[in-house]
């Protein structure tokens, strides 16, 4: 028995979810028996985040969520029908059905349970069970769902729930040292530690979604990436390298151009106004990435950046808290981008910021802002600037 | 508190969504608490039939409810959504969510019971409660769709359930004499009754679902057919016409040319022959009309109609149980169209039948079959003479 997960563009369109009922026959013919979750096809949660756009500009969160979960229905449907096409034995579950209980909020709810009974049952006669990803019900009945790339921890969570292991499939062959749509020097790993994966998913790599990655490193699921459109091995995603592996001191590297930076000059220097803006930014759920702050005469000078954030929101947030002080001036820049290197090696190995910060510096890149994990590097630095760090690094690195 | 239902082309954009929740919010606004039924928005459902019969050219029937039931949760939640955007306090819930409980077939499920309580308990905190039609869950919680057109059904037995009226909103305003998008003199029913409604939907006319009349009629729930896109006064479906109305004799006249002419010469004259003919004809589902037998020298010559039916499933059917007999012939034909006349007059006006038959003989109409009830006459012609016929009949009963 195993779990498999197949993302949106693995079931984009008819061919496609023919080609993944043929791979699915024939493990099935191998003897294995299969969970399979999917998500939506291709674009259809966007399409669906449309529909409801035109419509209000704050559709309520409970009715996006009865909305969206339709996208998984439909592909879940099709893909038995496909399967059953080619006589295997398949049935396609909802969230309502195998009882998914989720708690949290809207849009973005969290597994509480999974109750295997029924797909235990269901393989007394069926070979395939189809699951249909990204939702859940929670405790007053409504549907939920997990958030953007949810299907992963839907996949995830049953699998550890199951003590089975997990196959994650997608359009790329697993995990790279860059990302291999941008950067032809892409390589793919044939390891991960849970921890570098989570390093870098939070840094927006999207072969994974991070709470499936969470999940996984709490009961240590064995979870592998692969392509659903080639034969080739995956990235195995572990608890701790083999021992024969080479450690490579890191592992990726990432570039993230989703940042907006904000800079506020001549700020009072009192501790309270720093708390007091950040207090603000959190309540309105911006996502607070790298913070820098200067004193200087008496005044603060702070910078930090945002992740995914509209800088007209950002402004009014900001203005609203400093209003009652004068002379500071708030500066936005969306021309900015996070490059990031990630490695357990880095927890190890003496020196490797010095290399990093040394390679940029000789390649001329300015860098605006820092921060730093065990196992992470990431700086801030212009658009302009961020290709040119980024082949600095793999080439320091050995990428 | 009303029970109202919007069918697929009321809701079929983003344009009529907002349309209907301006029409809700008006009714809202005027002291009312609506249960509002949708259909899936314009050529959802058959945009899904086509992609399953690009994976499967029979799919599993439980797979494609669990497919299709996602048309209704799409609309029923953006229109939750539009209404919101209005002000007014709405929320949507599927067949899961409602225990909206079915028995039967996949495809054609029949409901059960509805539990109202949800409803009940919603409407202390809400104004309108939009609910997706056409779908149910059978006792194993396999989702269940009710056939096509079941969405009308889905409103009339949450309105007999709960008492309530039921407004069935189109793209049409009401019950008319004939089709209005085919034939200009169509004249709108003010009132029809429960059984010329019946007959008129067996006949085709796509305004409600027969089996939603069939349960308007045994709880005598008071249903009105209506326009979402005009101001105008619809059709009321009573169980009896108001004794000032004038009552007239023919109350509709329908073309169904959804028939095939099935014709068996020189059959072997003993009645096992036609039984063993009709029992294949209903095992493969085929949905037989009208029935002629002539008797000849020892031999039967036997006419039926079939409606919407593959002629080639047709022939292979008969020659199956024909193949032990022989020298009969088999001729099929689908150059026929059903004409009917409806009305409740007809019970009581001696001579409808004669008028009938005499007006279509002085149009030179051929009459290759005919069937009747106590409310209603039909006859098979060729395609060729249908509007010939109909126009004629229009022209008799002044419709």
């Amino acid at each position: 028995m195993i779990v498999q997960k197949y993302g949106g563009s693995s079931v984009a369109n008819v061919e496609r979810i023919k080609n993944v009922a043929a791979r699915i026959k024939r493990r099935v013919e191998g003897g294995e028996k299969l969970i399979v979750v999917v998500s939506a096809m291709g674009k259809t949660t966007n399409e669906l985040i449309a529909l409801a756009g035109n419509l209000s500009s704050q559709p309520a969160p409970r009715e996006m969520d009865m909305l969206l979960a339709t996208g998984e229905q439909v592909s879940a449907a099709l893909l038995s029908i496909a399967l059953r096409e080619l006589g295997v034995s398949a049935v396609s579950f909802n969230a309502f059905q195998l009882n998914i209980n989720t708690f949290g909020d809207f849009n973005n709810a969290r597994i509480a349970d999974i109750n295997l009974g029924k797909i235990y049952k269901e393989f007394e006669v069926r070979d395939v069970i189809v699951v249909t990803g990204f939702q859940g019900v929670n405790e007053i009945g409504d549907l939920t769902t997990l958030g953007r790339g949810g299907s992963d921890t839907s996949a995830v969570a049953i699998a550890a729930k199951a003590g089975l292991p997990c196959e994650i499939y997608s359009d790329v062959a697993g995990i790279y040292t860059c990302d291999p749509k941008i950067h032809d020097r892409a390589r793919k790993l044939e390891y991960i530690t849970y921890d570098e994966m989570l390093e870098l998913s939070a840094l927006g790599a999207k072969v994974l979604h991070s709470r499936s990655v969470e999940i996984a490193k709490k009961y240590n699921v064995e979870l592998i990436c692969l392509s659903s459109f080639a034969e080739e091995g995956g990235t195995k995603v572990v608890a701790k390298l083999p021992e024969w592996l080479e450690q490579p001191v890191v592992t990726g590297a990432t570039i993230d151009t989703n940042q907006l930076k904000v800079t506020i000059n001549y700020l009072p220097s009192n501790t309270d106004t720093l708390s007091e803006i950040f207090n603000a930014v959190a309540r309105e759920n911006f996502n607070v990435d790298m913070i820098s702050v200067v004193n200087e005469n008496g005044h603060s000078h702070l910078t930090f950046s945002v992740v995914s954030a509209n800088p007209a929101a950002i402004r009014r947030t900001i203005e609203g808290v400093l209003k009652k002080y004068k002379d500071w001036e708030l500066t936005l820049d969306s021309d900015v981008a996070k490059v990031s290197t990630v490695g357990v090696g880095m927890r190890s190995s003496a020196g490797v910021a010095a290399r990093f910060f040394s390679v940029l510096q000789n390649s001329g890149v300015k860098i605006i802002a820092t921060t730093t994990s065990e196992i992470k590097i990431s700086v801030l630095v212009s658009k302009g600037d961020a290709g040119k760090a980024l082949k600095a690094l793999l080439d320091e690195f050995e990428l």
